[in-house]
């Protein structure tokens, strides 16, 4: 195999800095090791290492040896193979239609496997939720419960401040839990058969909030190399599943290079690569070709498909008045099909069909929102809501067969109106988990629409998304590369994790105090290390106070050290300290009396 | 005079691109000349072009003659001196302490003026809010009520959807009304009669959201040019008034560079300079050498003072306990020296004598939140809210003495606490505008607080919060350089308009819309134009499409052209357009039919 990609030399491996990868076993299933990122702080703080949520899969371990050729290590075929439910298939043959009609030069390499793929042995329903319902605690399941809990024991104190509008979330994460929430539908765990090489986790409103990132090439631009490299920085800054978006040539070998190297969920929009079997005419799409690009990519292990199937004949004359129409490319993909045959779409009535298909692969659906609003004018509008109802329903037939659902929402949503994308999510989609983009809180700021979005993200997690799929800085302008992924998902993580404060996970807080009590001890290594992007905070510091001496100075350059208020802060505290009439017990008296006197007179105890 | 600095080289002049800089003159006072962005679209587009709120000054003007070394004109000192009630003293002697005793090489060049600086005629007080309650429409009033409007007229069409939590923002704005704002105390037009450079700008809740960019030297780093580039750059992007918080040595000379040639607010915290007088010895202040202070930064022309007169003696024990103590500059100098005199604040026993030199050259208050939280753990605490308690008690004795006051508010807070923060400060400060910063909605992100917190000021903006402070990505890290304030500045310009669009301020929506309709449209330059930051976008674009070609492209590299869901979408509309049963006005028809149907039925005419 001679494969002239610059992919081995590009990945990102290693720890962060600062940064240690642990693992924690699982306790009904001793073999799973559920990954941490623990940092450590100074010894003079006298505190113990705090535990991060880690996406980053294997990519981080040292230990690890990472072959871009071979792939990841499979460590969950085994348990799906224990289920005994599960058969091995001859694979559907790649086909040049696949690849869209790449040759020669122009064909992506294929990752070289002679793995058969699993499915259901004899019309079996192999999915999480399937088993949640029967009462059967799965490996998954249980790695996710360690997962969450961030190595908090049950018994362990923490802080619980919030406002959850409803949420259930509890004080520690059991295995029980994670089937309950599964069984009712309000959690999922995208999970295909076919991806042994994925570290599971939940999508849930009583879960953390997650993130996604996009990836994938375009007509236009990308290759295989970029694709996966992008994949791995994405998962090494904190992306919780990824979406294969590609549309051009080589769309099947890249996902197959992508997934067998991909420790999250990675999500697909199987229309796009059946565009492409029809050469980009969406009149000519048919359930044959779209049903063969399911059994395509359920079978290489994509753990959720986004599917349009509520982009209904009806509505679409209700976007005639938009001020951007159909913006998502699903959507208008399926409208154009309906509106060129005047029947409805297909999608829709070969619903049932599609979830015999997923149930066979525990492929789990995110219901596309082809209709969402594409510029503030547009936000919450009839043609939106229409489909959220219709999304409702078919959440209910998927459910019937025992797939895992998931619901996308918007967008562009101005402030004012997001909470009510959440009310009615709720309530029309019968709590399944809900996954929006953004919502981009004004259309004024191309070039910084992370920040626009990541503004009606946090909010919109915090009234109740699961997950956030995450705005690049390129978003509108064009294809994002390395920097933008990072950009996006820093800006993502920054959302997810204002929403868990505010929602009073009680996982949340014990991050932000460390890091707080770092910055007000000066231990500045200890900041940098705690933050999402050490890298980032060292070299701002760096850049006015580069001297190693300056690590351990009680002031940077904003103030000077006169001017630090933390330094002033501590001499207070020292003060306090020195006169025992102002010790911090006695301080913390007074301030009591003088809450008890009304706040009105402060009584000296030495007059 | 032989200023060797690289101030003329550096300062950003010349329109923005696409952009023209246009003016509407005064009614009631003709000689006014009111500035405003004018971006115009495609002619294609058949539509007026965007007006846009311009802080920028004449820097942005082409036929405006800059001469930093001269500063601007001055056109408003012919309205103070119309007024009848200032008189032209002797100015105060600048002493060596004023610029922190800096000499020879290390002494900033004097700004050359002989200029005598105005001061009220026995015991006036020549303040707005003095004005206003007499009745008196001033020039500031009605240039103020032009540029809210945006050049819209009291007859046009506007959309007006939003909740305003009880604002009171009128579809049109009027000098009356801002009379009686400004006479109610809910509104402020920072205007010392000594800044004759400025362009009146007001603050309040039911005016559009303004935003302010911190500039300023530390003892560390910076000089004279850097300050004066920085803020003609923070205007440029769309700061609304700069506050120096100059620490280091040159405070005296680099502030009069910085206002003679600002045409926004400028704001301070005096404490800083008058801690550098007593050689940064917080036990050595006194109310003398503050006092002193005061008139030499009145008679320079500042606008707004940051004064820390609510960190009471008794509220000081009440930080004891928390993470991150006192991380306000000016709180933690005050705090220090009531500790070590064990005396209530000198501020606050001499409030009044404060208020009688700050109406004679109507100098408004920004009551300092000294005690705001440094942490997402200190949020809303008891020193947090029992200060605030007293800033409300000082709005009051400011406003018998005819003196504009707006209140400043945190910091860093979780975003359930956020809105309890704004409900409280409209109760104890009797609706005195709020000037907030940020606040950070989570500790753990140094090197993008400028996003952390743009969360947070987007939300308390929309709650009613008049003035957003930024925060730059350099935040807690170190000084912030150019490229930092524009991040930081941007970051801001987008929470603020978030926060119009979600209050339903009637001019808001029209630059949104103007913009999507450039988007669906592949007006590529005019979305270029009319975003936030017309450089970057285009260069974002241009990265992976940099042919002139592609500015016409109906697609961009995001997407390809086969997969543009907006291109997809227009032509459904095309297709709509060619058959006559679903033609426009039809679909809007069959819609109707079928929401009155139920939504589950679709009638097509033609069977």
């Amino acid at each position: 195999m001679n494969i002239q990609t610059p992919i081995d030399k590009t990945i990102p491996t290693g720890e962060r800095p600062g940064s240690r990868k642990v693992y924690q076993p699982g306790v009904l299933f001793p073999d799973i090791r559920v990954p941490f990122r623990e940092v450590a702080v100074h010894p003079s703080a006298g505190e113990p290492p705090v535990t991060i949520y880690d996406p980053s899969g294997p990519y981080t371990d040292p230990t690890a040896g990472i072959d871009i050729e071979k792939g990841l290590a499979r460590p969950r075929d085994a348990w799906v193979v224990a289920r005994g439910d599960v058969e091995q298939v001859a694979p559907r043959a790649v086909k040049p239609e696949d690849n869209g009609g790449a040759a020669g030069k122009h064909l992506a390499p294929q990752f070289q496997t002679d793995r058969r793929p699993f499915r259901a042995k004899g019309g079996a329903t192999v999915t999480q939720l399937e088993y949640a319902r029967r009462g059967i605690v799965t490996p998954e399941m249980e790695f996710v419960a360690i997962r969450e809990n961030l190595r908090r024991q049950a018994c362990d104190a923490f802080i619980r401040d919030g406002e959850d509008f409803g949420a259930e979330i509890p004080d520690f994460v059991t295995p029980e839990f994670v089937r309950d929430e599964i069984a009712r539908g309000r959690a999922i765990i995208p999970a295909n058969i076919n991806h042994g090489e994925l570290e599971p986790m939940a999508i849930g409103r009583n879960f953390l909030v997650k993130i996604n990132a996009n990836i994938g090439n375009s007509a236009v631009l990308s290759q295989v190399s970029d694709e996966v490299d992008k994949m791995v920085w994405a998962i090494r800054w904190g992306a919780d599943t990824i979406m294969d978006l590609s549309t051009g040539r080589n769309i099947h070998n890249i996902r197959e290079w992508v997934l067998r190297n991909c420790p999250t969920p990675l999500g697909t929009v199987p229309i796009y690569q059946a565009l492409e079997k029809v050469d980009g005419v969406a009149e000519d799409l048919t359930w044959e070709v779209f049903r063969d690009t399911l059994i395509e990519q359920a079978e290489q292990g994509v753990d959720y498909f986004t599917i349009h199937a509520g982009v209904r004949l009806p509505y679409i004359p209700l976007t005639a008045k938009r001020v951007t129409g159909i913006v998502s490319r699903g959507g208008s993909i399926m409208a154009k099909w309906c509106l060129a045959h005047h029947r409805e779409n297909f999608l829709y009535d070969h619903f049932e069909d599609i979830c015999e298909i997923m149930r066979a692969y525990d492929v789990s659906f995110s219901l596309g929102d082809g209709l969402r609003p594409g510029s503030i004018a547009d936000a919450n509008d009839a043609a939106q809501f229409a489909e959220l109802e219709t999304l409702g329903e078919l959440t209910k037939v998927a459910w019937k067969h025992g797939v895992q659902v998931m619901i996308e929402g918007p967008g562009h949503v101005p402030m004012h109106k997001i909470k009510a994308n959440m009310d009615k999510q709720l309530k029309a989609c019968h709590e399944a988990p809900f996954y929006t983009l953004g919502p981009l809180t004004t259309d004024v700021a191309p070039g910084y629409d992370h920040i626009t979005s990541a503004i009606g993200a946090a909010m919109i997690g915090w009234f109740g998304t699961a997950m956030l799929c995450y705005v690049t800085p390129k978003e509108h302008l064009g294809l994002p590369d390395r920097e933008d992924v990072k950009q996006g998902v820093i800006a993502y993580k920054i959302a997810a994790h204002a929403a868990d404060l505010a929602k009073g996970h009680p996982g949340a807080r014990a991050w932000d105090d460390a890091l707080s009590r770092a910055r007000f001890e000066f231990r500045w290594e200890d900041q940098f290390n705690l933050g999402l992007d050490p890298e980032t905070a060292r070299e701002y510091h760096d850049e006015t106070m580069p001297k190693e001496a300056h690590k351990t100075a009680h002031f940077c350059s904003m103030c000077g050290p006169k001017f630090c208020s933390m330094k002033i802060s501590q001499e207070i505290r020292d003060e306090a300290g020195r006169q025992n009439h102002v010790a911090e017990a006695g301080m913390a008296e007074m301030a009591e009396k003088f809450r008890e006197g009304g706040g009105e007179i402060y009584v000296d105890a030495k007059g």
